[in-house]
């Protein structure tokens, strides 16, 4: 027999989820639905967000042909990645100039931007690209719940778009179940007539953290999970919403302590509406708080 | 061997359909796509929708309670069923009246009205039970997508969260891949802290006709179709988006032209923009027009 979750150490975690799934035997398929954040969840997102890293390749390159990009004090606050001149700047203002690179673009030339991206990247400190960033032991779950026919989504804070061209390739997640930061579109014709979709710089709704993911989750994929995983104070509402429904639910908190093979937070964020860390609601509410450094015999696949 | 489509007739629309298919070879399945309305397109729309029967249903509950909610003049025409009454007070604003019927409701209680309703509803002419006004033919060629790996969503002009309440049982599509007329929702918390979700009357962007099938789709499920079917003004933009990608496209009108088995429509409605029916579109387009009358063998399931 195949050892189950073989990256995760045995112990408490392990033994509580495989518990959780051991237990399923009377919720229907149907309602056997799960939703992972992607950022620090899924994949590494230090020391900065990939798609952060997309729009500084894409900054450089496009200020290698026009310098005069540079001098817009979003522009250069990102490309010399200063977090004090971000600061000052604003991360709302920084993300609209961003999304507007792309403004008029269709979404075949958006993702064809993105392909290229993908290809080149390596990650700047462990040299890895997108596929060795991904958590080893979360694509062990995400296993484990396929076999339990399992339909799992991504609820991501980053583009919808981006996180699209990669959801399929990373976690096997189909286009249709990523719901993130959605940019709206244009509908306009050709000269000859055929439609074109554009992208527009308007963000459509809020950005997708906190309680929106749980309204983007009823609206855009029609319904609740059973089993959500999380790392921060804007997955917090998403894994109440996944223990809050009439099925016993399973909250997975993934706990960024191992400096030695991925990053240790320091400075933990508190969430956003009270003065209690992640970590603390988690303990309060009783999700399984997964240590990196204590519970995964393995944190990214081999190269 | 079984036959392919047993009831499409013999002839050269069943020809189009199979040929299309036949020649799919080197489309990857990540493309093979298909987005079908619903209304008048996979099921009967006619003498009413049955999304509206739905409404009055409700309001003859509600007004049985309590006959002051018949006095409203937007429930008044629909509970008389009176289209110049209705024209008079205008469509839109009777639709946001009838959303306003489950304002504040949780994504729960919605979904048990209308499953009441389901058990209980015949079509009035008809006299079959919600999976009988599918029909067969349809049903046939989402099966043979199926079979050719095709992943397949529904577009529909209906309110999203009452189709999703049956595409999985009526079509096999799942609620994440039903796009619709979209009701926004509020993150509250109970007495308990507990995440609820509850129904607002806020329409969350247009409804979903024409255009916005389109830019729904891509914001929504984020994939083009290949394949689209279609049977009014407000799917011609969906249906020319299918056949506007990379890959050969397939359109498909329904048109209902069988006063025997179910209804032939007469005075078809011009598209939104031109002075051309939609049959013409199709026609000018090169688009797949499916005569019920005389295309189809069975139109409706067995009982």
């Amino acid at each position: 027999m195949t050892e189950r979750l073989p990256s995760w150490r045995a112990g408490a975690t392990r033994d509580a989820i495989i518990d959780y799934l051991d237990g399923l035997g009377e919720v229907p398929v149907d309602d056997r639905v799960a939703y992972f954040d992607n950022d620090g969840t899924l994949w590494c997102e230090r020391p900065g967000y990939v798609q952060l890293d997309f729009f500084v390749d894409e900054l450089q390159r496009r200020s290698a042909d026009d310098p005069s990009i540079a001098e817009r004090p979003e522009f250069d606050a990102v490309l010399r990645a200063d977090p004090v001149a971000m600061g000052e700047v604003g991360m709302e203002r920084i993300a609209v100039a961003l999304a507007g690179l792309f403004d008029g673009e269709t979404p075949d030339a958006f993702a064809a931007v993105v392909d290229d991206f993908i290809a080149r990247y390596r990650h700047p400190e462990l040299e890895r690209p997108v596929d060795g960033l991904v958590y080893q032991p979360m694509l062990e779950l995400l296993e484990e719940l396929r076999s339990l026919e399992f339909t799992i989504g991504i609820v991501t804070g980053g583009g919808t778009e981006f996180v699209r061209r990669l959801s399929q390739q990373l976690y096997g997640v189909p286009p249709e179940l990523v719901v993130g930061t959605l940019i709206g579109y244009e509908f306009a014709r050709a000269d000859d007539e055929r439609p074109v979709l554009r992208r527009t710089v308007a963000l459509m709704g809020h950005a997708n953290e906190g309680a929106a993911k749980v309204t983007n989750i009823q609206t855009q994929l029609g319904r609740a999970p059973i089993v959500a995983g999380g790392n921060s104070g804007g997955d917090r509402e998403m894994m109440e919403w996944a223990t809050a429904g009439r099925h016993p639910g399973l909250a997975i908190l993934v706990d960024h302590d191992d400096a030695e093979r991925e990053y240790r937070y320091v400075g933990r964020a508190q969430t956003f509406e009270e003065s209690e860390t992640i970590n603390d609601v988690a303990e309060r509410l009783g999700w399984v708080t997964v240590s990196m450094a204590r519970d995964w015999a393995t944190v990214f696949p081999d190269a």
